[in-house]
């Protein structure tokens, strides 16, 4: 059954995969569609597309008509990427350079930019659906959204009084919007009721925050080199992450204080310090507390799947949930 | 009866100016917004909302209707205007610091996304329209239309072989595709009919390119001092307008060249050679006759107005196209 399961499930990533290749292909002027099929068409693992299709499915709908919603939600996750690797100077990305260093600046905000555009066109397949208007209202919120929590990501690093509430605050619009936005608009798809929408949107919630903590997490503890960016970049970044902000209310000898005070401080973080940090964590019970904090979200997220229809789609959701949570990069 | 027009055009852009600020209040995170409400709420001529309404009131519907269209379509163009800045690396618009000079390169990126968030949001007012669906499809349509206008604006600068089809290629859809959607979605709000769609848009083309010649002309010919950016700044910037192009096909003597390969040669452009620049062009007929051409292309869009009924909507279209045409800055 597990095994039927991953077949489908492959099965719709190549939709996806194919769909995303017509969508660019043959598009002018090349510096424009380049960078965006070198982002676009190379892996990533497509969870929100796929979540997409199964709550389609989920919701009693034919997942075939929900790719381009699916496509559509991957094209804006992908834009994210391609801006957010600018606004952190980040290097990699999926093990690869990021556009803005393989290209340069101009190249890396104008092919985010017309991401946008090709979800938007995408998304207009659905125009004569009755229910057009609610998807399109769901992208623009998803939109907003996750334009709001990557402001408040920024924020938080040059803030010290960033509260653990914040923190989930910030992840809720920064990483659950846009995973809210990929189910319901596969149940708008699917014609979904109104409670099923708001049990997709219970799921998205929770399912955002528990992978954006593993995310954090993984970020320090990923056990192999498929993670695709470099160990411990968070920490490089100086992001205020749910560990950092734990370890910063525990800490109480002097030398973890200052390690810590590094993180608030100008100056860059040198490489060799991230084993400390990685020390320091162990020892104050973060790693631990972030793992629970991460499982109590993955259950959250598996109830608000015991009031959809025991359908498939249903079970195809939970099982790729299960998959999510023991993910090790 | 002019006076009647111009008041009636201020009332148009006091509506439109009320439902920006609405827009914009009381938004958070404060580091997105404030730059927003910055480039947003501070001026601009709003030809492109003006136009939507006009067009909306033309084809038979309610301008007062169409009002959250104008919005959209100015705040996509604004949005624009800030990621342009950045490529560009233009320190004035409007007179003022331009975003990411006076907060920083992230802040500026996120919030020209963030505006695209806003407008999709202000646009989705029509979700229950019957032609909702043309109104995303014509906004998409635009919105990708800019983008490919941009890189091929970007590619153009780094190349020798532009030729002035490539550049009024370019001029479509940097310039014309966002004015041809300020009317096509004034048309939509008022349900218009197939064929006066059509004359929109053609109107919109021809204004489009005019109003870029235009712009080109008075970055250098601008007689007052309300243009808000450097005199020369296009020269300073290399780009490759019109005016270079024709001087480019027309120079035989050696000193013209050379100084004319500098808008092709990597190292800055001094502002003293600004002078030069403007004699040259002067010498070799280019202000002539890329005033003929701005007039032709005039008179193109005036003729495109023709077609539609003599209604006061049409006679203001006419108005405003004519102010535009003698604007000196």
């Amino acid at each position: 059954m597990m095994e039927d399961y991953d077949s489908t499930l492959s099965y719709y990533q190549t939709l996806i995969e194919n769909r995303l290749s017509e969508l660019v292909q043959k598009r002018e002027p090349n510096n424009l569609y380049s960078p965006i099929e070198y982002i676009l068409l190379d892996g990533g693992k497509r969870i929100r597309p796929l979540l997409c299709m199964l709550a389609c499915e989920a919701t009693g709908g034919d997942p075939f008509e929900s790719v381009d919603a699916a496509v559509a939600v991957e094209i804006m996750h992908n834009f994210t990427l391609v801006h957010d690797d600018i606004m952190d100077n980040s290097p990699l990305r999926r093990g690869k350079t990021t556009i803005h260093l393989k290209w340069d600046l101009p190249t890396a905000i104008l092919s985010g930019d017309a991401m946008v555009g090709l979800a938007l066109e995408v998304l207009a397949s659905y125009s004569n659906y009755t229910n057009f208007g609610k998807i399109i209202e769901q992208f623009a919120y998803g939109y907003i959204e996750v334009c709001e929590g990557q402001a408040l990501d920024m924020l938080f690093n040059n803030r010290k009084d960033v509260t653990t509430d914040d923190y989930f605050h910030m992840v809720r619009k920064k990483t659950s919007a846009v995973i809210q936005t990929s189910l319901v608009l596969g149940g708008l798809c699917a014609g979904a009721i109104e409670d099923d929408l708001e049990n997709l949107k219970e799921f998205g919630l929770n399912l955002g925050i528990a992978f954006q903590l593993q995310d954090d997490y993984l970020d320090l503890k990923a056990t192999d080199m498929k993670l695709g960016k470099r160990i411990g970049n968070d920490i490089l970044e100086k992001k205020k992450t749910l560990m950092v902000l734990m370890a910063f209310e525990r800490a109480k000898l002097e030398k973890d204080k200052s390690l810590l005070e590094r993180l608030y401080s100008p100056g860059e973080i040198p490489q060799e310090l991230i084993p400390e940090f990685v020390e320091l964590f162990e020892r104050l019970d973060v790693f631990n507390d972030v793992q629970e904090t991460i499982n109590s979200y993955f259950e959250k997220a598996s109830n608000a799947l015991d009031n959809l229809s025991r359908n498939q789609g249903t079970k195809m959701l939970k099982y790729l949930l299960d998959k999510i949570n023991v993910r090790s990069y």
